[in-house]
């Protein structure tokens, strides 16, 4: 396959002009997209779906010099493993995109349309936000899987992925680019950039006019870079500290099993608990067994001075442990008085994203769910179910932890907007 | 009426001392009307409502004060006017409070409210954003107005008016503080900033910790302004380029009443028609008789050639009338080849703000409101209706010309937003 339009050698000085183009045409192809039809939409997904299959072994090639460079550099042992593009990731590119076609197109939904008094028809339409810029870090697979989101979603993309992934990643837009001629959709509607130069990622986050949403896929400091250098509006994924609160009136069992496996089932997912709070009247109850379990899977304790009396092998917890994000086999544990007491602990070191209450009282649950303000608010289950997947969003683009425009899991909706519809038989105003 | 803590004089070095301790204050009683019940919170708007018709002579004269003020400083009569408290105004503010109390309680509805296959049900509750700004200028019953739609959708507001109208606006404050005193909400659920320095403002707009978000409510400098300062997201309103378009389909009497009330029913709205398309088939039977009307009426008409051609009393019409929001009794006019022309018109030349299409031609209207990109888009009827009343939205807090979040028209809804909640048996995730 013919590699085209690759510029991997920094662009210096020019950085500011590539990316105006890039604006320029992303906004210029924007309207068409918008208006394109969801057998075209699907038709482009895919066929890209197809020229990815169709070209494994080129993918795998260019992947190879990103992994030898990557080795050359010393990347960490996890990040060559992230960037990685295997057989069976290709196959999951592939497989990702033909879902997102088998989703129902948001696009051009009606709701809402309701006559006014004076005769006059309101209602709502959805449309696409118009253009979408994600900047993204070493697994190239995100680049199909947002390439693809974008397109059903109606929006023109522009792609900004790490540098140690270009060769992966420009392959990849090989694919999108033949993908798209046979839609007949301007290629213009998925761009990559084609440059590792940091200066287009700082250029395209001051062009209000071309662009309308950055979205930061990847670590805090890459999120907090963007959200700080950008004139464009951010969706963007903070903390993780969620929490899990097993309620005096909490079942046993689940309490135990929620508990266990909000923790351990994965470590390193924004979603995983990282501060478990116990009412005291069950704590004696629950906690010793619980500890254990979590010490014998090789999971640090740090309690507050009830849990350090009740169980073993638990450390100390200072005060910045109820803050901290661990990302790891390490859990916070804090006994406290009963329900108000759990929600205001929440509400005073959680980062609003996902928490949990484990109980069998319905005004508990209720009141939990009511007045406990984070993304997603959770009763009897695990809190490692806060995903755009298991919500049934059929694919994310990432998790919200912003409050304006869309909260939680972001799947296709969170892409869109509403506009007003105002239909009439000449109706004027008087 | 005892006025209470009242600090008109500038609080200088102490600016963002102030603003801090209104920004910890609102951000502490959030939490608090945020679960408040839709009684208490009805209770609120009502007795606001009384005491502001009870101390309606107290109102005038603090308002007289802010009036002989604005005569000394020479402020120009239309701004007199708008800042004036008539007994019909002041009826007016308490019928919109009870108004809002009236209408459905936004916060706690729960929608898509779905079981996915493992069991867990997974649905949304819509809640407050929190903490709102609102930064606005002269008119005072903005401050009884935007305080009440807060409330009711269950956000602390701090309310900073402009300082000519600084009496009017803390004498409203006092009927405020005692009307929510009968409800028991704490007072600085509505707090309104009681000094004129300008400082206070610009130390708001950079706490995001505690402000959700920032609505500014009045001209163009005014938005602009706090747009570029606030690190907080803001709910803007720019310009109102508005279009209507004459198809070469249209029934001729509705085009020729929707035309000239879109231009004549009010000169300064930002749902005002600016430029006037007509394709160019319908033209000749049109515009001649139109434009005659619109000179009648006053109106000024800069028109392209072919309308100068058609019409009498027409002067050349520049570049720039395309792109002008003129608030004033001028028009722009342009014949365009058909629809296609026209969309490109409005998609160039445009606001984006409120487009309409007069047709009787139904593929044609369903194109236009697909493809024309503006907040509202309408089919036979007046521009001037894009407005939140008329949308049966009950009341408004402004008109948004941003994409996200929130578009068009913003009542009760655009100031909340929906976190997921989902709710289990015990599920784990494997």
């Amino acid at each position: 396959m013919a590699q085209a339009n690759i510029k991997v050698e920094p662009k210096g000085g020019d950085a500011r002009a590539y990316a105006l183009e890039l604006g320029q045409r992303a906004r210029s192809s924007a309207h068409k997209l918008a208006c394109a039809s969801t057998h075209i939409k699907n038709l482009a997904l895919n066929s890209i779906a197809d020229m990815i299959l169709q070209h494994r072994h080129y993918l795998s090639e260019k992947n190879a010099q990103d992994l030898e460079a990557g080795k050359d550099r010393g990347l960490a042992s996890a990040l060559l493993d992230r960037l990685e593009l295997t057989d069976s990731r290709i196959d999951a590119m592939a497989e990702g995109l033909r879902q997102i076609a088998s989703l129902p197109d948001p696009i051009g939904s009606i709701t809402d349309l309701n006559f006014r008094p004076n005769g006059i028809q309101v209602g709502r339409m959805r449309v696409p936000l118009g253009v979408v810029g994600i900047v993204y870090e070493s697994r190239p697979n995100v680049t199909a899987d947002a390439a693809g989101l974008c397109l059903k979603s109606g929006n023109a993309v522009i792609l900004r992925g790490g540098s140690e992934a270009i060769h992966s990643n420009l392959a990849i837009a090989d694919c999108i680019k033949q993908g798209l001629e046979k839609s007949q959709l301007p290629e213009s509607v998925i761009q990559i950039v084609n440059t590792p130069d940091r200066e287009v990622v700082g250029a395209l986050l001051t062009m209000p006019e071309y662009i309308d949403v950055i979205v930061p896929r990847g670590g805090k400091t890459l999120i907090e870079r963007v959200s700080q250098e950008s004139l464009i509006p951010v969706i963007k994924h903070l903390d993780g500290v969620c929490h899990v609160y097993i309620d005096g009136e909490a079942d046993k069992q689940k309490a135990i099993a929620i508990a266990y496996n909000a923790k351990t089932q994965r470590y390193g997912t924004c979603n995983t608990m990282e501060t478990l709070l116990v009412a005291e009247s069950i704590a004696p109850s629950i906690l010793p067994e619980l500890c254990q379990m979590y010490h014998d899977a090789g999971v640090e304790l740090r309690g507050c001075g009830q849990t350090q009396d009740l169980c073993k092998h638990v450390i100390p917890a200072r005060e910045e442990d109820w803050t901290t994000e661990y990302l790891a086999p390490i859990l916070s544990v804090r006994v406290v008085e009963g329900l108000e007491a759990a929600i205001d602990h929440i509400e005073q070191y959680g980062s609003h994203h996902t928490d949990a209450i484990v109980t069998e009282n319905l005004t508990s649950s209720q009141r939990f769910l009511r007045e406990v303000d984070s993304s997603s608010v959770m009763v009897n289950c695990s809190t490692r179910f806060a995903d755009g997947f298991e919500y049934g969003l059929g694919a994310e683009i990432g998790i919200s932890t912003d409050k304006l425009h869309v909260r939680g899991p972001v799947g296709l909706e969170g892409l869109t907007t509403q506009k007003y519809i105002v239909m009439g038989e000449g109706q004027i105003r008087t």
